[in-house]
C-alpha cells in the first residue's frame, strides 16, 4: 500500500464519519428547538412573528455546528491540503 | 490487493456508514417535532395554518442534515475525486 | 483474496448494516409521532381531517430517511459502480 | 478460504444482523404507538373508529422500516447478485 | 478449517444473535402496550372489547418483526441454501 | 482445531448467549405490563378479572419472544444439524 | 491446545455469562412489579389479596426467564452433550 | 500454557465476572422495591405489616437472581466438574 | 510467562473488576432507597421507627450482593484454590 | 509507510472526528436552551427583548466550545506545526 | 518480560481501575440520598434530628461500597499475596 | 517508523480528541443553566439582573472545565515539552 | 522494552484513567446534592443554616470517593511500591 | 521505539485523556447546580445572597474534582518523574 493510497483512504473515512456524526446532535437539538416553538405557537398566537424570527436565528446556530462538519468533509475531498501535497511530491 | 480494491472497498463502507448514521438524528428529531406540532394543532386550531408552515420550514432545515450526509454518500459513489484519480493514474 | 471478493464483502455487509441502521431512527420518530397524533385526535376530533394530513406529510419526510438508506442498500446491491468496474477491468 | 465460501459468509452474518437490528426500532416505535392508540380509544370511545384506521396506516408505514430490512435479508439469502457472479464465474 | 466448517460456525452463530437481537425490541414493545393496555381497561371498563380487540392486532404486528427474526433464524439453520450449496458442491 | 470442535465451540457459546440476550427484553417488558396491571386492579377492582385475563394472555406473548431463543438455544445443544452433520461425515 | 480444553474453557466461560445476564432483566422487571404491587396495596388495602396473588403469578412468569438461563447454564456445565461426545471419542 | 492452567484461568475470570454481573440487576431492582415499600408504609402506615411482608417475600425472589450467579460462581471455583476431570486426566 | 504468572494475574484482575462492578449496583440501590426512606420520614414522622428498621434490613438485603462480590475477590485473592493448587504442584 | 505520511493519515483523521465530536454537546445545548427561550418568550412577552438578548450572548458562550474544536482541526489541517516540521527536515 | 514485572502491571492497573469504578455508584447514590435529605428537612424543619441521623448511617452503608474497592487497591498494592510469593520465589 | 514520528502522531491525536470530549459536558452543563436562567427571567422580571450576572459567573465556571481541554491541546501542540526534548536530542 | 519502562507506562496510564474516572461520579453527586439544597433554601429560608450544614458535612462524604482515586494516582506516581522495587532490584 | 519514546508517548495520550474526562462530570453538575440556583432566584429573590453564597462555595467543591484532573496532567507533562528518571539514568 503507497502513500497516496492511505491519504485518500483515510480522507474517504474522515469525510463521510464527520458528517455522519455532525448530523446527530443538530438534528436531535433543532426538532427540539422547533418542537417548543410550535407549542409556543400554540400557547401564545399573538407572539407568533417573534417566536419565528427568534427560532430561525438559532436554529441557523445551531446548524452552524453541522457546517463545520460538512466544511471539513468537504475540504478532506475537494481541497485536501495533504493529498494535494503527496500529488505534487511525487509529480504525479 | 492493490490501490483500486482499498480505495473502492473502503468508499463502499463509509457510503453505507454515513447515510445510516444520518438517518438517526434527523428521524427522531424530525418525529419529535412533527408529534409537538399535532398535539398544537389539537390544541390551537385556529392557528394550524401557522403551525404547519412553521413545522415544515423547521422540517427542512432539520432535513438538511440528513441530506448533507446523503450528498456524501453519492459523492462517495458516484463522483469520488481519489477513485477517479486513480483510475486516471493507473490509466485504466 | 482476490479484488472482486473483496469488494462484493464489503458491499453486502454494507447493505445490510445501512438498512439495519436506517430501520432505527426512522421507526421511533414515527411512532413517536403516530402516538401523538392519536392522542391529539382522541382530544380535539373535530381536527382529525387536519391533524391526519399533516401526519402523513411528516411521516412521509420522517420516512424519507428511511429511504435513502434503502436506496444506498439497493445501489451496492444492484447497482455498485465500483463493482461493475472491476467486472469490466477483470474482463468477466 | 476460497471466494465463495467468504461471500456466502459474509452474506449469512449480515442477513442475520440485518433482520435483527431491524426489529429493534420498529418493534418499539409500533409500541408506543399502540399504547397510545388504546389510551385514546380509552378517553375518547367515540372516536375509536378513526383512531384505530389511522394507527393502523401508522403502524403499516413504521412496519415498512422493518420490511425493508427483511427484504434485505430475503435478498441477501436467496437472490445474491454477488453469489451468482461467483457461481457462474467459477463454473458450478 | 474447511469450507464446510465455517459456513456451519458462521450460521450457528447469526441464528442465535438474530434471535436474540430480535426478542429485545417486541418484548419491550409489547410490554409498553400492554401495560397502556391494562390501564386504558380500568379507566374504561365499558371499552374493554375494543380495546382489547385493538391490542391484540397490534401485538400480532409488534410480534411480526420477532418472527421475521426466528424465521431467518430457521432458515439458517434448517433450510441454509449457501450450505445446501456447499454440500452438493463437496459431494458429500 | 478440528472441525468438531470448533462447531461445538460455537454451538455452547452462541446457546449461551442467545438466552442469556433472550431473558433481558421479556422481562423487562413483562415486569412494566405486570407493574400496571397491579396498578389497574388497585384502581378499578371490579374489573379485576378482566384485567388479569388480558394480562397472562399478554404476558404469554411477551414470553413467546423468550421462547423462541430458548428453543434456539436447546436446538443448538440438543438438536443441531450443524454437528450431526459432521458426526455422521466423519464417522463417528 | 487439545480439543477438551476448548470445550472446557468455553463451556466456564457461556455458563458464566448466561446466568450473569439473565439476572439483569429478571431482578429489574420484578423490582418494578414489586414496587407497584406494595404502591397498589397501600392504595386499596381491601384489594391486598388479589393483588398479591396476581403478583406472585406474574414474578414466576417473569423468573422464569432467569430459570432458562440458569437452566442453559446447569447443562453446560453438569450435562454438555458436546464435552459427553469428546469425552467418549477419545476413550477418556 | 497447558491444559490445566488455561481451565483455571477461565475460572477465575467467569466466577468474578458472573457475580459482578449479578450484583447489578439484583441491588437496583430491590432498591426501587424497598423505595416504593417505605412510600407505601408513609402513606399507609395501618397496611405497613401486609407492605413489609409482600415485600420480604419479593425481595427474596429478586435476590434470588443473584444467587443463581453466586451459585455458579461457587461451582465454578470449589466444584468445577471440568477442573475436576483434568485433575484426574492428569493423575495430579 | 509461566503457569503460576498467569494464574495470579488472572486473578488480581479479576478480584479487582468484581468488587468495582459490585460497587455500582448496591449504591445506586441502596442511594435509592435512602432518599424515599428520608422523604417519608418526613412525610409520616410518627412512623419514623417503622421505616428505619424496614429500611436497615432492606439495605442488608441490597448490600449483600455487594459482599457477595467482595467474598469473591477476598477468596480469589487470599484463598484461591487454582493458586493452591499450582503451588503445590510446583512444590513451591 | 514513511514519516509523512503517518502524520498526515492522523492529521486528517483527528480534524474530523474533533469537529464531529465538537458538533454534538453544543448542537443540543443550544436546542435546549433556545427551546426554553421560545417558552419563556410565549410566557412573559413582554420581556421577550431581556431574553432574547441574553439566550444570545448565551448561545455564544456554548457556541464556543464548538469553535474550539474547529479551530483544532483548522490547524491541524492548514498549519499543523509537527506536519511543518516534517516538511522542513525532509527538505521537501 | 519476567513474572515480576507482569504482576506488578496488572496490579498497578487493576488498583486504579477498582477504585475508579468504586466512586462512580456511591458518588451518584449519595449525591440522591443527600438531595433528598435537604428536601425533607426543609419541609419537616422538625424531624432534622431524625433525618439527618438517618442520612448519616445510610451514607456509611453506601460509603462501604466504595471503601471495599478501596480496600481491594491497598492490598493490591501493599499487600499483595502475589506479588510477596514472587519476591520470595526468587529471593530477590 | 522513528521516535519523533510517533511523539508528533500521539500528540495530534491527543489534541484532537481532548478538545473534542471537552466540548461535550461543558455545552450540555452552559445549555442546561442557560434554558433556566431564560425560564426564571420569564416568570420573575424584576430579578433579571440578579438572574443574569449569577447566570454569566456560572457559565464562565463551567467554562473553565472547556478551557482546561483547550490549554492541555494547546500545550500538546505547541508547547509539547516532549517533542522538544526529542528535537534538542535529535539535533534537529 | 524493559522492565522499568513497562511499570513506569502503566503508572502513568492508570494515574490518569483512575483520576479522571473519579472525577465523573462525585462531580455529578455534588452537582444533584447542591442543586437540591439551593432549592431547598429558597423554600424554608428559615432552615438555611441547618441545609447548608448538612450539605457540607455530605459534600464532604461525597468527596471523599474522589479522594480516595486522587490518592490512588498519587501513590501510584510519587510513592509506586512497584516502581520502588525495580529501581533498586536493578541497582539504578 | 525506544524507552523515552514510549513513557512520552503514554504521558502525552494519558495527560489529554484525563483532562477530557474531567470535563464532562463536573461540567454537567455544576450545570445541573447553576440551573437550579437560578430558578431559586426567582422564586425567593429575597434569599438571593444566601443562594449564590452557598452556590460558589458548592461549584467550588464540584470545581475541585476538574482540577484534581488538571493537576494530574500537569504533572504528567511538565513534573512526570518516571519521565525525569530515564532522563536521568540515560544522560541525556
Amino acid at each position: 500500500m503507497d502513500t497516496d493510497t492511505l491519504i485518500a483512504a483515510v480522507s474517504i473515512f474522515t469525510a463521510g464519519i464527520t458528517t455522519g456524526m455532525g448530523s446527530i446532535g443538530p438534528a436531535l437539538g433543532e426538532g427540539r428547538a422547533l418542537a417548543q416553538a410550535l407549542s409556543a405557537i400554540a400557547q401564545q398566537p399573538d407572539e407568533a412573528s417573534t417566536i419565528t424570527r427568534t427560532l430561525f436565528v438559532g436554529l441557523a446556530m445551531i446548524e452552524s455546528t453541522a457546517i463545520y462538519c460538512f466544511v471539513i468533509s468537504m475540504i478532506l475531498i475537494f481541497a485536501n491540503p495533504f493529498w494535494n501535497h503527496f500529488l505534487q511530491a511525487t509529480g504525479k
